[in-house]
């Protein structure tokens, strides 16, 4: 199995990528393609003891920056690391790609190279979700921000076969995400979608439909997978982010008022640092761009080393279990969505 | 001043609602109506030491339930706590209601017994959040789940005057929830709304327009005011609440893992539920519903005596700073949004 990785993107710099690709090669019998500046990536590698064999580099010589306009950089930088990276899926000389940059440039690049499997109108972006329970999938969290319930059962189908392959999870509780859980609730799109999925979603699909999820229930770990147009999923997902930001900082200004309760904080810290982790979207390792005709992990733009390694494991999971295959294979199986 | 509390909505049952409103009592010189089951409500009052004299119970026989449909609850119910209260408000009986029952209901109910403000399409929640700042006001949180640019400046004009009323902030700094901070970011709706406020708001106009917030900086504090479909509002203010709740139960989890850290606990307690207060909904004291004709205050069913108390407030501000006469002057002082 061969894994490029677009080694430019990030906001951390190509030091932290490859740093993170070295720690997934030697845990892997993968071999990993770093994709970008040949002479800062191999400088970057040479300072790894051992170098690992199965690290190799391949030159590129554009970026594309996070600031760029995804589809107008994707013709303008052919040359570029995302680009190449790509390219090396198509041509069959890699079996996946990972890039932690510009997150509408990847899936740019991904669609116009690879193109959309058949039978998916519209890709999407799963993120895998901390919940009280383990994981919670959310899709789309911004690829297709205007969206039919034909698109959001596409994403179902897809979000249900990642739930499968990736973390294991049999026939998968699939739920909307809404604005209250009875079925006379949600916005236009959100009615239509829940009559859509209980016409077509029976006892003998290969995932279950549970209705409609609350904002707070998203977390609460009652459904596998939640499927919303990319808008909602963006909010959904940066909003998460910034209170669970807000709070940890809060807890450290009110941890911090006091300078006699410093001893007391001594021994906490280590569940403190183990909470901390539970919520980091590093922990669950990049999320795939779903639809497209290739295996595509994007990780955050803040990844650090740990990060990449994790996109780098759900790359090589992906690969192993057919992800791409599954969704082609289930989306034929699937019923036709009636016209409405 | 006079203020008709709903005493019989809210899940922790009348006593909360009383206890509440007579802390509200004792600090105020407003004069309070309790509304509801007037055995029981007087029962609940008569424990009071001293009983406040400001304290009265009106009668109503029904109650509207939290699974009752809104509109259909409206018209079979005439005689239920929060239509009583309403009509009190009709009647020049009260000058505010406050209700902590079944949301929808206090929606419909205040909408068909006052009407809506001449100039205002359709009404919303304004729902003040706790940001790192301070306080940001998020709206609509429910009440109008599709919407269209014209109704999102309705409610940009609405939630000014409230953070200007409310809260004191001179030429509040107004965002619209996105999917990304750049103009070219956003679903249909924001794309549509960013361009309709940069063409109606300038230097002269009584806010600002900060441009589109995302999900993750609605907490960080740049704008005072950000505005959103009620789809949307909802599923953000959910969100935040299970991520919050979730946070706090993993440090729960994680500090309770071992019986050995009990001791150091003990003392850092009282920071930690500070914290709790600091992100607390109760602190903040329930959200008015803007663009109807007269002042309801909706709080959360899961109210305390606390958040009562801090509802009933709100409703005593709303009425001193005339935020209903203020919304109706400045809706026809903005000019009218031109046809798209």
């Amino acid at each position: 199995m061969r894994i490029a990785v677009d080694a430019m993107g990030g906001d951390q710099g190509a030091h932290e990528v490859v740093r993170g690709v070295i720690d997934a090669a030697r845990r892997s019998s993968a071999h990993f393609f770093l994709v970008g500046d040949a002479t800062l990536l191999e400088a970057e590698l040479s300072k790894a003891r051992p170098r690992p064999s199965n690290v190799e580099v391949i030159a590129a010589s554009q970026i594309i920056e996070m600031c760029d306009e995804p589809v107008a950089a994707f013709k303008k930088k052919p040359d570029s690391s995302v680009v190449v990276a790509a390219r090396m899926v198509k041509e069959k000389k890699a079996d996946a790609l990972v890039t932690i940059g510009n997150t509408g440039a990847a899936m740019a690049v991904s669609l116009l190279t690879w193109g959309r499997i058949k039978g998916i109108d519209r890709p999407a972006i799963a993120t895998p979700l901390p919940s009280l329970a383990g994981t919670v999938i959310l899709l789309d969290a911004g690829a297709t921000p205007d969206c039919d319930p034909n698109n959001l059962y596409e994403f179902a189908v897809m979000g249900s076969v990642y739930a499968e392959c990736l973390f294991g999870v049999k026939r998968p509780r699939i739920g909307i995400v809404s604005n209250g859980e009875e079925e006379s609730k949600g916005n236009q799109l959100v009615k239509r979608t829940h009559a859509l999925f209980k016409q077509v979603i029976n006892s003998s699909s290969p995932f279950q439909f549970v209705g409609n999820v609350e904002g707070k229930d998203i977390f609460r770990g009652g459904a596998d997978v939640v499927v919303c147009d990319g808008f909602v999923g963006n909010v959904v997902l940066k909003t998460g982010e910034g209170v669970a930001e807000m709070v940890l900082k809060l807890i450290k200004e009110e941890l911090g008022r006091h300078t006699w309760m410093k001893p007391f904080l001594i021994p906490i810290m280590p569940a403190l640092r183990n909470l901390r982790r539970r919520i980091d979207y590093a922990e669950r390792g990049g999320a795939p761009l779903l639809g497209v005709n290739g295996i595509c992990i994007i990780g955050h733009g803040r990844s650090n080393a740990y990060a990449v390694t994790n996109a780098c494991k759900a790359a090589e999971r992906a690969v192993q279990q057919s992800v791409t295959e599954t969704i082609r294979r289930r989306i034929c199986e699937m019923p036709t969505p009636p016209p409405e």
